[in-house]
C-alpha cells in the first residue's frame, strides 16, 4: 500500500432542492459570477431560473458564455476566459455535466493570465492561481464535480487530453438528481458506462490496495443493479441518486488511495475516437474496455479474473469480459466500433492518431501492436 | 436516500513516516503546543521521540499532559484543559489511540471556557470555538481521527456518552501503520472489532443508502480477510495498514452519507460494561452484537439476511449471527460474557445501569424488556 493523503477540499451539497443553498454559499465567494453553461438545456428543465433566482437573490452581477460542447474545445475555453478576464469575474458557476466543469475548471486557470488555456493542459506552463469555482452538476457521469481533473480537446493540435491540479477543485458543488431527470436514455446510459471505467481505470492501476479494489467492486456493483433500472423509469429519483452518487464515487479519490497510480490506457483511447468522430465519451469506453481486457488477459490474468469473481461471479478473464460486454449491454452501450458507425475502413486513420496523440497507457503501456490488436478487438464480430 | 453534504475537513496523512511533515503542519497552526497521550506506551515504541523532534524542529513551546485511560474520563480532560488554558495553548497535539484523541477534542472545547468539558458531552451548552487539533493516531479502531464524535466516561454520574460536533474535527491526522506495530494481539484485535461494529452500526441505521451499504460490505470483508493474517503476523507493514485504513473508512462518513443516521444501540449497550467494568470497549462490543442482533431478528429480518447474504455469504439471518460470531472467534474476541469474567450474577446490576443510563438506541428503540432478552442472550451457552 502506498503513502497516500486524503484531502477532497469541495463541499458536496446532495439532494432534492439543494439548489436553494446556492445564493448563500457563493456570497461570501464573490459578488462578480462568470455563469458557464452548454448548449441550452438548462432553459428546458428549469434549472437556469433556478440557478438566476438564487444570483438575483444575492444581488449578484452575471456576466454569461454558453455553447459549451459535449466534447468541450479549446476555443470555448479561451473565449470564456476572455470575457471572465474583462468582467473581472471573482466566482465562475458552471452548471451542465462534465465537459461544463471541466470547461470551467481551465477557465478558472486563464481568466488570470493573458494566453490560451490549453498552455496549462499540454503542461508548457504552471498555473499559479485560480478563479474560485462552484458547480451545479446536472449529468451523473465524470465525476468531475468532486475532483481535480478535467478533459478537452483541440482540433488543431488534435488532441484530447486530461489535465490534473488541486487549484481546480470545485469549492462546492451541488447535486440535485431531480436535475438529471431530463437527461435522455442514451446519456443516461453513457453516463453510467463513464463512471464504470473510471472505477476500472484506478483497479487496473499500479499498486496493492485492497480496500480501494472493495470500493471499485461496490460502485460498479451499484451500477449493476441500479443502471438497468433507471433506463427503464428515469424519473425516478431514488434511481437517479444512486447512480449520481455512484459516479461522484467512482472518481473523487475513494477508489484510488493507496495506489502508485491509476491506469487510464482506455480513456486514452476513447478520447481519440471522440476526438476524430465527436463520438459520445462513454460510447467510446464501452467499446474499447472489452477490447483492452482481451489484449490484457495475457499480461494479467489473475487481475481480470479476481474483478470478475468479485463483481461478476465469473469464473475466469474470458466470462468476466463477457460479463462486462453483457451488463454495458443491458444498459444499451455498445461494445463493437459497428454500433458506433464507425466503419472498418477508418482503422487506419483512428491508428494513427493514437500513435500522434502518443497514447500509451500509464501502468500499463501500450506499444503499437498492442494498440492495433485492441483495434481489431473493438472491430471483431 | 436522504440528503447529504460531504464535507469532511480532516487532512489525513497516511503511509510510511508521515510524522516527518508534522513539524511543517503545526508551524502555521500555532506555536504553544498542549500534547496530550496515554500512559506512556509513546515513549517506549519511539513515537513519543518522533514527534519531539518535529516540535524541536519548528522551535515550538510544549507543556504535556499524559496518563489519559484507555476508557476516558472526564477529569482528565478538564484536568488537562486547566494545563492548556494556563499555557494559552493555540494548539493540540493528541498522540495514541481513540481514548488520547477523543478526550483531546474535547479538551479543545474545554481550553476556551471556565467550566467542566462534561457540560458540552451532557449537552448543557453549546459549544463556540475549539482550540485546532491535530492528531498522530498509534492505534486502528476508533476513526476518531477522521471525525466529528467523541466518547468520555463520568464515573460522578455514571454515564459515558457519545458527542459530535464539527468544531472538533482534528485539522490534520497522521496515521503510520508503523506506529501500530507494538498494539498487543488482543488489543489489536479489538481494534477489529471496534471498526466492523462502526460499519454495522451505520448499516442498522435508517434509510436506504444502498451504495453506503455496499462499502460496509466492502470494509468488514477486508477486516476478515486481513484480520486473522495481521494477528498471526503483528509487524507486517500492509495488514497493519490495511486495517488501519479499514477502521479510518468505517467511520469518516463514509458508511452514513445517504442515510437518516446510525443506530448505535450496540455501542451504547456497550458502553455500559466498560463503565461497569473497564472492558476494552472493542470487547463488549463483540460480545454485544451477535445478541443484539438475535434480538433484532424478528424485526428486520430481512436486514440481517441481506447483511449476512453481501459480507458471509450466508443463507438466513441465523446463520449470518453465527458467522458473524465465527468472524470475531477466529481474531479471538470474546462473544459470551464469560469471556470477559462478567459473572451472571452481575446482571441486575448492570441492567440497573443500562436504564439508568437511558440506553434505548436511535433507529431501532431498545426497551427494558429487549435490554433483558439481549442480556440473556450476552450470557447464553
Amino acid at each position: 500500500m502506498e503513502n497516500f493523503r486524503i484531502e477532497n477540499p469541495t463541499v458536496l451539497h446532495f439532494g432534492r432542492d439543494v439548489i436553494k443553498n446556492l445564493g448563500r454559499t457563493i456570497a461570501p465567494i464573490g459578488k462578480k459570477v462568470l455563469l458557464v453553461y452548454g448548449k441550452g438545456s438548462i432553459k428546458k428543465n428549469g434549472v437556469y431560473d433556478a440557478v438566476m433566482e438564487q444570483l438575483k437573490l444575492i444581488q449578484a452581477e452575471v456576466a454569461e458564455y454558453s455553447g459549451i460542447k459535449s466534447n468541450p474545445v479549446i476555443e470555448d475555453v479561451d473565449a470564456a476566459a476572455e470575457i471572465g478576464r474583462k468582467f473581472q469575474s471573482d466566482v465562475i458557476l458552471a452548471v451542465g455535466g462534465g465537459s461544463v466543469i471541466d470547461s470551467a475548471k481551465i477557465i478558472a486557470l486563464t481568466i488570470p493570465v493573458d494566453f490560451s488555456g490549453w498552455k496549462f493542459i499540454a503542461n508548457q506552463t504552471i498555473a499559479r492561481k485560480a478563479v474560485p469555482l462552484i458547480s451545479v452538476l446536472t449529468l451523473a457521469a465524470t465525476g468531475t464535480e468532486m475532483n481535480q481533473f478535467a478533459v478537452v480537446q483541440n482540433h488543431t493540435t488534435k488532441q484530447k487530453l486530461g489535465y490534473g491540479n488541486r487549484l481546480i477543485y470545485p469549492k462546492h458543488s451541488f447535486l440535485d438528481p431531480q436535475d438529471t431527470f431530463t437527461v435522455p436514455r442514451d446519456y443516461t446510459a453513457y453516463g453510467i458506462s463513464d463512471l464504470v471505467a473510471h472505477a476500472m481505470e484506478n483497479y487496473f492501476g499500479k499498486g496493492d490496495a485492497s480496500l480501494s479494489d472493495r470500493f471499485v467492486y461496490a460502485i460498479i456493483k451499484e451500477a449493476m443493479e441500479i443502471g438497468p433500472k433507471l433506463l427503464d423509469d428515469l424519473t425516478n429519483y431514488d434511481y437517479r441518486a444512486k447512480i449520481m452518487y455512484a459516479a461522484t464515487s467512482a472518481l473523487n479519490g475513494l477508489t484510488a488511495y493507496g495506489r502508485v497510480s491509476g491506469d487510464w490506457g482506455v480513456h486514452d483511447l476513447g478520447h481519440v475516437i471522440s476526438l476524430l468522430y465527436d463520438t459520445p465519451h462513454g460510447a467510446t469506453l464501452s467499446v474499447v474496455y472489452p477490447a483492452w481486457l482481451r489484449r490484457m488477459k495475457e499480461r494479467i490474468p489473475g487481475r481480470i479474473a479476481d474483478f470478475g469473481r468479485n463483481v461478476f461471479n465469473a469464473k475466469s478473464d474470458e466470462e468476466t469480459i463477457v460479463s462486462f460486454e453483457h451488463f454495458m449491454k443491458s444498459i444499451e452501450c455498445p461494445v463493437r466500433m459497428n454500433e458506433i458507425g464507425i466503419g472498418y475502413g477508418k482503422k487506419t486513420e483512428i491508428l494513427e492518431t493514437m500513435m500522434h496523440c502518443k497514447v500509451n497507457g500509464s501502468n500499463l503501456k501500450l506499444y503499437k501492436d498492442d494498440i492495433q490488436m485492441i483495434l481489431e478487438f473493438m472491430y471483431s464480430a
